[in-house]
């Protein structure tokens, strides 16, 4: 339980991380735990002490009795308690929890909608995971009522930005693309583990500006992220996209 | 104390509305609460039943012991329990709260500075009083680090949209200006009262498209909310700004 004056639940005013866990063994944690401290850098709160993160996730899966299977164990950092109005107490003192759920993969490759809900790219909020997320609930909501499983978002200037809950990858001209953070785009760690394994492949990377136009001459559509790691796309307001074959192959190399 | 699955807490999924008290009466509770209503059909969630908000406001004023006085009254709806992911089951049931905090009048006109943080005029959100507020959290931030009071956004197309918790109002060619909706503005209950008050003294009102240059060549800037009322503006990134007769004449009106 939390007090009802706790900022993450007033003004969505705090952070959180979504790891994978296989068997009760935390995914990536290093990655994970580094990107909430840097996130706390730019927001301006105390980052988390990683042991303490450590020992509540584990005690998370623990308490859910997941020590076996897939997990999905989320870390959640809120600015702690708060007065009235939007200035922080002089001295945040955050407060530091952990969940964890069940974590089935997901079924097949996805279907995409492009939403109405756009990122902000003009604010830094945009390149983190805060507690601030109710566009990417607008954004699902709607793909999800358009009958398609995830929203293609854009930012405001109509670059193709991410899914609600993911990153996005495709191919073009030989060469995968995922747009530029600058889009308004979360600095995925599924995300980081597909440039780097392109890299081994000598695959170039492009860190893209792009329009929706760009994805109708792309193949190989996919999204990523630390649950359902590499998820091909299988087509995009209804209309079926080219697969690849290296998709695959970057699933199997990425997880 | 809320639940840690609470979507309010994990997601920013939720609503609230600040109303001003005086002497245990609540100011202009049913726009307050029409506004939430409104809110909740835009993002999909059950509305509040009013009665139920308006005892739950009014037994928050006694609790705090705030029956004397100004106080600033905060009304609270999040979508309630989900379990992980940003989808809600399939019907959420709402949780609404409300607290209240002694609210002393700003003192003094107020000092704004321009924030590098946007106002996301792509999202519907924009234009609500969500419980996804960081980028609002943000501005103000920068703007108390500048040496300022109040942040003025800008949306992601360079438009002036709104200060951190308050419309904006600007006299330029014997009008009077303020951003419109479509900037990423919220419908203000204080700067509906305002344009009302205006069109009473004949005073043409304009809802405006417009970059930071036109304030520039403006007078008479001003601030609006439900606690603040009408709060004049000194000086914007340090210029002092002309004043106007006018802005006080509004305040004596519309409180």
């Amino acid at each position: 339980m939390i007090g009802l004056d706790d900022r993450g639940l007033t003004l969505g005013d705090g952070l959180f991380e979504t790891l994978l866990a296989l068997d009760g063994a935390l995914q990536a944690a290093p990655e994970h735990l580094a990107r909430m401290v840097q996130g706390c850098a730019v927001i301006g709160l105390p980052p988390p002490d990683p042991d303490q993160a450590l020992s509540l996730m584990q005690a998370a899966i623990t308490t859910a009795g997941l020590q076996s299977g897939r997990a999905a164990v989320r870390l959640t950092l809120t600015a702690g308690p708060g007065g009235r109005g939007l200035e922080r107490p002089p001295t945040p003192v955050p407060r530091l929890f952990a969940t964890a759920a069940p974590s089935p993969l997901a079924e097949g490759p996805a279907r995409l909608a492009v939403s109405a809900v756009r990122r902000n790219a003009g604010s830094p909020a945009s390149r983190l995971k805060t507690l601030s997320y109710l566009d990417n609930v607008l954004a699902r909501r709607q793909a999800r009522a358009a009958g398609a499983d995830e929203a293609l978002m854009l930012n405001g200037a109509g670059e193709v930005a991410c899914a609600s809950a993911a990153n996005l990858f495709w191919l073009q001209d030989g060469r995968l693309h995922t747009p530029a953070l600058d889009c308004g785009v979360l600095a995925g760690v599924t995300r980081a583990k597909v440039m780097a394994a392109a890299g081994r492949r000598g695959l170039a990377v492009v860190e893209a500006h792009a329009g929706l136009e760009a994805l109708a001459a792309a193949e190989g559509l996919f999204l990523t992220n630390s649950l359902i790691g590499v998820r091909p796309v299988a087509s995009l307001d209804g209309r079926p996209l080219a697969a690849a074959d290296l998709v695959a192959l970057l699933r199997g190399e990425v997880g």
